[in-house]
């Protein structure tokens, strides 16, 4: 049992937090980041393949996420090209494989129109929303009452261009059914990204990884901040009145001046207030969930799938296995597929036996890159539901409705209180982007506070 | 510091956790149950106005709850006809009032068609439903992937129509915005209750009230319980295996051989589990929340209103002020009008200052009964979503898509620990009924497997 005192509390130690923290730091303030799990990095997790860093969370760097680039460079953290070159390969509704080159799926001339136009509406309705306040656009009820399935069949002319827009935004990033999210809460995620282009095209959001893994980002922020970060201390109490906290974790009391609670908002209610929040916020949390997402990297002895001059990239929307991506580490060796069963697949997989799921992958890789892929000498998961102190991946999105109603409370500060993480960024949302920037915004707004 | 052994522990003493107590002690079972709140009852609470009893949480009892009028039967607690004869008065789209007999507001004959036609189409598809499994319906994941919102506007040609069936269902059940809810999930609490007419008619959903007030069930099953009921014991954590449980509560240890955790699924996550509930459990409770609704009662020297041949009863669908009911106690002084403020009414009189949200409740009875309501004695109010053991009302519904996906693991059992509450209840839904019955099918699985 300690007794702490320190001029700002930061619960949780991801991206958003460590951010907030060395902002915080160098500006000259006492600060104590207390971190539920044995380790940093939220959602970003390295795992060790062939004796090199490989991730099991988030990963990708792309060239306008400029927060976290600068960022990158403070900390001496150096990115490389994601393996992209070759073709990649498509399994259309049908079942049939075929192999392409650039950034289109090989779809059916009229299907390619149809999702032409479709992206442009988006790209236009994205443009009208300020990322940073998608609650102030003028038909931001209206945007939000609608389901983001609802608005393909309505406004989407072709069924494959529909199947594609429903895999990539609700499989690719929502990772939650179409019709449990609203157009707008959609529109949120492009528009923080800053395009469809941005968001969707694989030459963009996913161009590079981090030398080290992106785990890397975190560990050197904690690193910079020694003993101001405390593991294995899971928070359950805070008090706190008009200029002061009080937070319980373990055996230790920390008494500051402010806090920071850089966890995503679907965790905070297992955090108890003295006195309890709100209404207002104790509403938001219940209408905010997690995506559903497996995660799930299979180990080859090479990347077989070079030789044939393949990418290891590949995109499925029919099928429980959905998308692949090549993550061989940058010596070459050993090759790794990468894949994310996410939404509804990963509900079900989440369902199966390891033994099963690892089937289930194996056999979907199989889809792609013919029966080598079945030849892995490991398969490494990690099902982000099943974290405690996550519960779902990759971000905490709105129910339909809720963004437009309860958004502008997202970010709200309650007393002493700031709040951090991806999930209520605007520009950068549901990235590490967005993680950085929040960590940073709380920061300045405490400085601004103290 | 207390070390308790007991057979079962109950988790909060709301009518489901207190029904299945009296259960398991009827069959000579050891059970100790730990209520967070320094009282009994969860969404029942009983006021004083006038020296009597009156109710800021639930409180009707319809003829059909038997399951309900059994039990208060058993406790000996009576019922009492709600005071409903007289005109009520109804405040149509322009502001007009008119005041009825009867049950039907006075629409215009083509709405009131248009209505008919509308109650019978839910009628139809309630009554195909199991009300214990809605999830099991052949058409559950499409009945659940559209709003009931957009039902409405496709289904029901009349506007008037549906601007009744969207307040009386989101606005009157489900408390939230007809758009942030399916179909399917409206339909469940209408095959709970067992049609239309059972959930909505006044003859029928307000028909009894409760002699002592609704919170009187709840206060005889403690009494009976008497030293196994503990209250101000927030359960915090609950470690469990295959065959025992341990609760951590204020200062308390209970071990037990199995829980029943009877607190809505809303407030699970406020417990931490060790080890960890499985993803789908936690996946689950993030796709549920509380309606929001703040019951305000507005005291009088008498019910004046009787006096003009007035019921007391009235509804304004398009007014914040929605509903207003006679809640005068039986003796007849002082006089009681209840409003309920619900969903996004609830939402945004939950931010005015008491005084005007005072202002705004007499404002609206006086729409109803002229200038003589604005002269309350007293108005006494309960914003439900600021109950940090509640955190809204009238119960835990899914988001879109969430009741066929997620619904069939709304009751399963985790190793030892079970669930209970109206929210997870099959007839009587959202009601004390429901909420018996499942402490009540709570118990009884906990009977079957010690």
């Amino acid at each position: 049992m300690g007794a702490i005192e320190t001029e700002v509390v930061v619960v949780g130690a991801g991206i958003a937090g460590l951010t907030a923290a060395r902002t915080l730091a160098g500006e000259g303030r006492d600060v104590l980041v207390l971190e539920a799990r044995d380790r940093v990095g939220g959602r970003t997790e390295n795992v060790e393949i062939g004796g090199q860093p490989n991730e099991i969370g988030g990963q990708w760097v792309a060239p306008y996420q400029d927060f976290l680039r600068g960022l990158l460079e403070e900390l001496g953290i150096e990115l490389f090209p994601s393996h992209r070159s070759g073709r990649h390969v498509y399994v259309g509704p049908d079942g049939t494989v075929s192999r392409y080159e650039g950034h289109d799926a090989p779809l059916p001339d009229a299907a390619g129109r149809s999702y032409a136009d479709a992206v442009a509406k988006l790209d236009a309705l994205a443009a009208s929303l300020d990322p940073e306040a998608p609650w102030e656009h003028p038909d931001a009820a209206a945007l939000d009452a609608v389901t983001y399935e609802t608005w393909l069949e309505a406004e989407v002319e072709h069924e494959a261009a529909r199947d594609l827009l429903r895999s990539f935004l609700a499989g690719g990033f929502m990772t939650k059914p179409a019709q449990s999210f609203s157009l707008l809460a959609g529109l949120w995620v492009i528009a923080g990204a800053g395009s469809v282009d941005n968001l969707f095209e694989p030459d963009l959001c996913l161009a590079y990884r981090v030398v080290g893994g992106s785990q890397l980002i975190a560990l050197r922020l904690a690193e910079e901040l020694g003993e101001r970060v405390r593991l294995g201390s899971p928070v359950r109490e805070l008090d706190w009145d008009g200029d002061r906290v009080r937070v319980t974790a373990g055996g230790d009391t920390v008494a500051a001046r402010r806090a920071v609670v850089a966890i995503p908002p679907n965790l905070t209610g297992g955090i108890r207030f003295d006195p309890v929040l709100p209404p207002w916020r104790l509403r938001l949390e219940q209408h905010l969930s997690q995506g559903s997402v497996i995660k799930a990297l299979a180990v080859y002895e090479t990347p077989f799938w070079r030789d044939e001059g393949l990418s290891g990239e590949g995109f499925a929307p029919y099928e429980l296995v959905r998308e692949v991506y090549d993550n061989t580490p940058p010596s070459g060796e050993p090759g790794v597929l990468c894949t994310f069963l996410a939404g509804e697949n990963a509900e079900r997989a989440g369902r199966l036996a390891p033994d099963e799921r690892r089937d289930l992958v194996l056999d979907g890789f199989e889809r792609f890159f013919g029966p080598a892929a079945l030849e892995a000498v490991d398969v490494v998961e990690r099902d982000w539901s099943a974290e405690e102190f996550t519960r779902g991946a990759y971000c905490a999105t709105f129910d339909v409705g809720g963004l437009a109603r309860l958004g502008p409370d997202l970010r709200r500060p309650i007393g002493p209180i700031h709040w951090a993480c991806t999930d209520i960024s605007g520009v950068g949302n549901m990235h590490m982007e967005g993680a950085a920037r929040s960590g940073r915004a709380a920061a300045d707004a405490v400085l601004a506070a103290l």
